[in-house]
């Protein structure tokens, strides 16, 4: 009973720096490839937070040293360097965990534009992190040099961009060919590079980086997957968190999540786009079910032994 | 009559700087998009020396300025990031050649490794020039820093790095999947990620760049394909270049090749590897065929009026 599932990994889950990315996927490897092995079809999502800002930084610094030919490289193209970069390193991992277990199924990174709107109302209102953690004066520098910054969810400081909700996903033919043939595609990295259709009949990348759990929603919603699973730092989703009456939710209709974020049960920047995510999946393919949960519980979460199930109702 | 084709395309080509990139690219589509309407299947392989120096040169900066977490990025790792650089770009633009001419095709970039042997002579001999050209001055700099540097063709100085041969192209069966479903996939970006597999079982960067000819030859052979074609900055090859007796030769058999080899007919660094790919293609794929000539001559190469065509024999 293999279901087709869309699997979003968090961008902080692959680390800060090179070493800690590689260390951190090995362990994303085996809990994907225990969903491989149970028979289900994968298409793989990630974030790209901290690798986004580093080769933005990267380029900005050599940009101002005058070392390049031009001044400075588009949020869009920083996010398709991402894919290559990341997507490069969970594919290399994923081969050698199926490797282990005899599977020969291929593992494959689709460099992946998703369109957005431009009249998104968040092109005037930068809300999403991307970087490393700063403190609020380092915050405060940049704030001065019209670099939008923000406070994140109480971690400390970070340069936010432009957040745009994904309208399509360009490469959807190729992704349901790849699963179709047996492949795992590793897909809309970094939430997609941004693009708009503009006059000239062209894509052309835009200023954003888009939430990987909404683009991981609308690639769910367009290959009609049967489940989207979102993961986090938390084991289920709970109201009142934090507080001493927090309570855990094993299931969570589209009706009841609706009260609760009009409660504001939910931290913006956090648990909200992923509640909000689960919900736009659950709308457009209402026999779907959605899944938030920790990566180590994603198998037993399917199995419905765990996680927060998001469902119509 | 639909032909298997795989395409190289310089890397120089592409542009020095993003805007070149962009302009270089639309000529690129234009002319790809001419085989695809004419029924072949095609497969894309694209150079990126400017692009995998600028790369390299950013990070280095920034990791002087101390502005990273860590101290160098790998040159695999470089390769990775280019192709997700330049395939969005070229994806980008066949996308809108496609659309501008009603056919539907889907066109992708694929993360691609190609596995190298760790033993490959040229680790110890770096030959492969990357980056900018520089002046002899300059290039003096890097190479008492005990960067290899060398004399390009006649152009100018430049970094160069280990060029080991392609020993097999990692994601052959999703490009194979990807051709059978009509797709156009852009591969092996950069003559790949340079990978080899170490004792832990796992693929691992290696510190290199494939020549992309090379690259293409061994995918061709890979998937099987009828033709690979190499692009470059003239229309036909010769003999006694830049003489006055120069021959450009419509057709090359393979011993024909080898004995203008023996004669140091091909420049090194320019013409001889590209030559070299093209035996390498017809020995281990005798049926085929390889076509050296201009990216605005491959339709006409083709259907044999123009370019050199290398040969069994």
């Amino acid at each position: 009973m293999g279901k087709r599932i869309v699997i979003a990994l968090g961008g902080n889950a692959l680390g800060n720096s090179l070493k800690e990315q590689m260390e951190a996927a090995l362990g994303t490897a085996k809990a994907i490839v225990d969903l491989v092995a149970a028979g289900h079809e994968v298409v793989i999502v990630h974030g790209n937070g901290p690798q986004v800002g580093m080769i933005e930084t990267a380029f900005e610094t050599a940009a101002k040293a005058d070392k390049l030919h031009y001044p400075v490289l588009p949020m869009s193209v920083c996010v398709a360097l991402s894919q290559g970069y990341i997507g490069y390193d969970l594919q290399n991992v994923i081969r050698k965990e199926l490797d282990a277990r005899g599977i020969t199924q291929a593992v494959a990174t689709i460099v992946t534009q998703v369109e957005v709107d431009p009249n998104d109302p968040a092109f005037a209102n930068p809300t999403k992190p991307i970087g490393n953690f700063m403190t609020e004066a380092e915050a405060e520098t940049l704030r001065a040099k019209g670099i939008p910054v923000m406070e994140d969810a109480g971690r400390g400081w970070r340069q936010v961009v432009a957040s745009p909700k994904p309208v399509a996903i360009i490469e959807t033919a190729v992704i349901e060919t790849l699963l179709k043939a047996g492949h795992i595609p590793i897909a809309a990295g970094g939430g997609g590079i941004p693009v708009a259709r503009k006059a000239d009949g062209q894509y052309h990348g835009m200023s954003a980086v888009i939430d990987k759990d909404f683009s991981a929603a609308k690639l769910a919603e367009s290959i009609g997957a049967d489940m989207l699973i979102i993961l986090t730092a938390v084991e289920k989703v709970a109201v009142n968190f934090g507080k001493p009456n927090q309570r855990n939710l094993d299931r969570l209709s589209v009706s009841e999540a609706r009260k609760y974020i009009g409660e504001n049960q939910f931290a913006k920047g956090s648990m909200l786009p992923k509640v909000e995510a689960a919900l736009r999946f659950i709308e457009a393919r209402p026999a779907g079910e959605a899944l938030i949960t920790l990566l180590a519980k994603a198998k037993e979460g399917i199995e419905g032994k765990t996680g927060t199930r998001i469902v119509q109702g």
